[in-house]
């Protein structure tokens, strides 16, 4: 292994040349050295500027490059698990955005191929990288808390996503929650046997014609006895409303909002601090560079990842139970076999 | 009537004492002059020091006092419906602890004779007059927060009762979650139509062994389409841990903890703030005065109360719907029919 | 000594009716039974329906009366000092507003008929006994902080006093920051023993043409070798601004202001959080109390008061050399002697 | 103009290796080409991985590179005045680090040699380009809080500098507060008339001994009319505390410290939250970055930097001042003539 760990990525659109911007300019140790996209033309001149030095139209052709050690799926989700496989049967270490895929056998597969490869995967959970959550989860760890008993996650976006996006994304549980599903995992160390979850059409009347609901509320039990709760809108005026808390057996922590600055302002009219971040690339501009930092030690260090394959198999089967069960009205088991 | 409404007591507990010594030091223009308790003889040099003149063992006597104006309820649960209905026949005015009863048929005849006799009616949710509370109540009333879309609240006592008291009380969401029923009501401005529990024995084993749970979280429905959760525990090691939250279509407004001062102590340790209140005669010490002053407004104004045995009857409602969906797993439809 | 302590007050207006209240309402084992004021007439009704006995025009009649054990002296500023004289020379305990007197020498009689006499005696200063501001003192005195090093106290009321009160109060150092030089001694357990002030015109040209500025800051030096700062302005928009803070060896405690309530509300403007108490019956109300408390217990249990004659005659002599410095624009020593 | 922006840096140590590493890695628009210093072959390896293609052992070469088009003075404060001077000289953008010099004149020479040859010159006072305090700095520019009237600057190391160097700073006036003297005036928009200094030695004797003092607080007095405060300590045990209040005839906005997440703990001990910084590369991280942007937008633009030659010339005199009072106990007055 070479010092400075080299990178392809396939799939070059927003995220993907964010991650390219970050690690070549924002880590070291590590550099996208390749890039495959079938529109690369697009983003070739930036690529270039960055420092990616091979471009390609086909990604079978960037993982047949020897020099690449690991590679980024940030493609279309319906290629992840294709990519993921060829990448990791290719000898590639393998960090993929999720979902891994929305199709549950799929997404077993790739566990199967990852598990006989042998290599490193990480599933794209940056929210897990977050400084103030990843506090909450070290208390955890560390026994500050004692056993948790109740574990609740806030989270809510700016904006609603354009209709086209929700009437294909799975709706809210797919496209937004599978964050929180993961994160109340993460923060309670332990897995979800059965999910509750209740909705409504209140932001747009449109997103209840396309089958989905806007709002929602989801309650968990986990295999350690704790129960939590996560609740999401799509629509929160004020801003990208992220909030977590641990309640234990010794204690409750609870990571509130991030601000820009610490001021506050009195004038006659109320006090006023400033506005949270609006969204999620202002909010966890750290934790996208940090989960690549934690992936590139798990390789140099052969560690296990922070977030594995297993881990983006239980959020998207969460999703299912909770749609299923904010359908039905009936609370359903989930169960990891 | 007179310039200073003059009350009975029924009932000279701990929480009837400090009524007593609420109302005859702190709130103008209204005096407790009677008291009624079978065990009076303990209460009577406190009573008498407070300015209460005329002491009864039999609450009847105090009914028949003419003076008396208005009653409080502050006798046991069993004997509420028996005394209010007593109280608001001989044409008194009724404040009346929660619950009225725990079955629902009597509180229904509370309702009736209630209705029949015209007198005002309060019950004693006192957390409605919190400071924190009402003002989010408020922001929701006043329209700064549009339509209520979730209903958030956090209800953690300091430690749990003792056991025997379990056993009695009809479990946590009768004696404790009870209030949360009713601050939901009263923060989304709209009725429960369904609800859907969870809950665990995390905190104490007897508790599940007298067939009760320690740690409890449900979901609801309201009337007017918005969705809420109320999470309660027996054991917040930090204190009485009370906080609520309303998300609407123009905003959020959240309510924290109460501090004893707002000092912060920064050393080479972490910086550390007072803690929270222990428990809720610390944190509700205005409430349980204000509830008071409200209900005393009401009477001479000739205003509906901001309590009314109809709140009283609808949480008591939900309290039993919580506890068969927390047993059945299954959410719960409420009807106030 | 009775069991009740038996208080006469002389000066009913406003703060003395206030103390009136507090007293016979608010704290046990206390009891205003007399009154004196030339105009006493104009209270009599209010006095008399919180249960004061005995109305006078003359005090010498009060102080006549042998129930009264300790007097109040809420009357000008002027009379502070003959009637705590007198009052001492009866065999009364003292509580007397600050200051005492503007002349330095006739504090000192004061101090001598009460060293001599041997009477309790205490002077009005209320923000001793304040929660925040007594919490910062005790972690001084527990040596959480080590030793002081930097003292600082912000006070800023809301809005200018009318100019005739500026005209004859002796100006911002004598009407305002008097209280802010008993608190730094308070907070530095230390005596003063230099002053530097500088004074702007900024609020009101009227209040410079009177001869005095309305926004000041003090520097002080202390005997233990710790060094201080006060600011203070005539008027702050925001409400009435109150903060200490002591920065010491071992550490730092802030004390920030006290809000209403803990609700913080998110819309599409900023947050905003409730707005400070706009003026010292707000923010003091608790303080008010509590100092005839500490009074009672001190005369109760004969121990020193929390605020002896000494310390009103410190701080009128600070506000002297502060006066003087702010004018010559040169640091004044103090001395004790 | 090239597209992209070139620079020299003059001065290889721990800050000049800083501004490589932000330069080159984090801001579009500007490259570090060439270094040069005594020692460069220590930083040579470091500054080649970091894109530096041209190193010198004499500054005079790099000033002959006619790439260069802007130079970064960070040598030894003793020969930031003659680089600065040969760099403008030789049409070079000079950026220098604070002091430009101790003495006055070869600032004040520094002045006119920018004035002759019309480069842009920027001063190293990198705060102004803290978040927190650009943004009260902006509430007073955009009139929220009206008409200054009191600044007040909170600057705390978390421990004193080597003993030898404080025999050689100059005193806390030079090497510490000059930064607080900046701040000032950035914040008050206004020049320094007057200043008054008191000191103290608490934090280590041997700082006394070096003729230092290790606790200050000075006042000041604008041109505007608004007075100040400052205060700084040598050693705050709980970190590198930084905050600016600014108090105008319409508001008053303060900024705290930041804090590395919002997690607050609470268990049976008193709540705690993160510790503060430890010192200023934690907490100026961003204003080390972005003040390097307004230069190269100052210089693209050809708009006048926001910290000026003259900028650099006020504080130092004011240093002077400071010092001086705090030695005879008398207020000096500051003139810019």
């Amino acid at each position: 292994m070479s010092d400075v760990l080299k990178f392809g990525i396939v799939g070059t659109g927003r995220i993907g040349r964010m991650h390219v911007s970050n690690i070549n300019k924002l880590i070291d140790g590590a550099e996208i050295i390749a890039a495959a996209d079938l529109y690369i033309d697009a983003a070739a001149d930036e690529l270039k500027a960055n420092g990616v030095k091979h471009l390609y139209k086909d990604y079978k052709e960037l993982l047949a490059n020897p020099d690449v050690e690991a590679v980024i799926v940030a493609s279309s989700t319906d290629t992840h698990a294709e990519i993921s496989i060829a990448a990791a049967q290719a000898g590639k270490n393998v960090f993929c955005e999720k979902p891994i895929d929305k199709d549950l056998d799929k997404i077993k597969e790739v566990l199967n191929v990852v598990k006989e490869t042998g290599v490193k995967f990480q599933t794209g959970f940056n929210r897990r990288f977050d400084h103030n959550f990843r506090r909450v989860r070290d208390l955890v760890t560390d026994g500050t808390l004692g056993d948790p008993h109740i574990v609740r996650v806030t989270s809510r976006d700016p904006a609603p996503p354009p209709i086209e996006y929700v009437k294909v994304s799975g709706g809210i549980f797919f496209d937004m929650m599978i964050h929180d599903f993961d994160m109340v995992r993460y923060l309670s160390g332990s897995e979800v046997v059965e999910v509750s979850a209740i909705g409504a059409v209140l932001v747009d009347e449109e997103i209840g014609a396309a089958g989905d609901v806007d709002t929602a509320i989801v309650t968990l039990k986990f295999a350690n006895g704790a129960i939590g709760v996560i609740d999401n809108s799509r629509q929160a005026v004020y801003g990208y409303d992220q909030r977590v808390e641990v309640f234990g057996s010794k204690g409750m922590a609870k990571a509130e909002n991030d601000k820009p600055t610490t001021v506050e302002v009195n004038t006659v009219d109320p006090p006023t601090t400033d506005k949270i971040p609006y969204f999620f690339l202002d909010r966890y501009t750290n934790a996208f560079i940090d989960q690549f930092k934690e992936f590139i030690i798990s390789i140099n260090e052969d560690k296990p990842t922070m977030v594995t394959a297993e881990d983006g198999y239980c959020a998207v089967q969460i999703a299912y139970a909770a749609t299923e069960s904010c359908r039905s009205g009936k609370p359903v088991k989930v169960s990891l076999d």
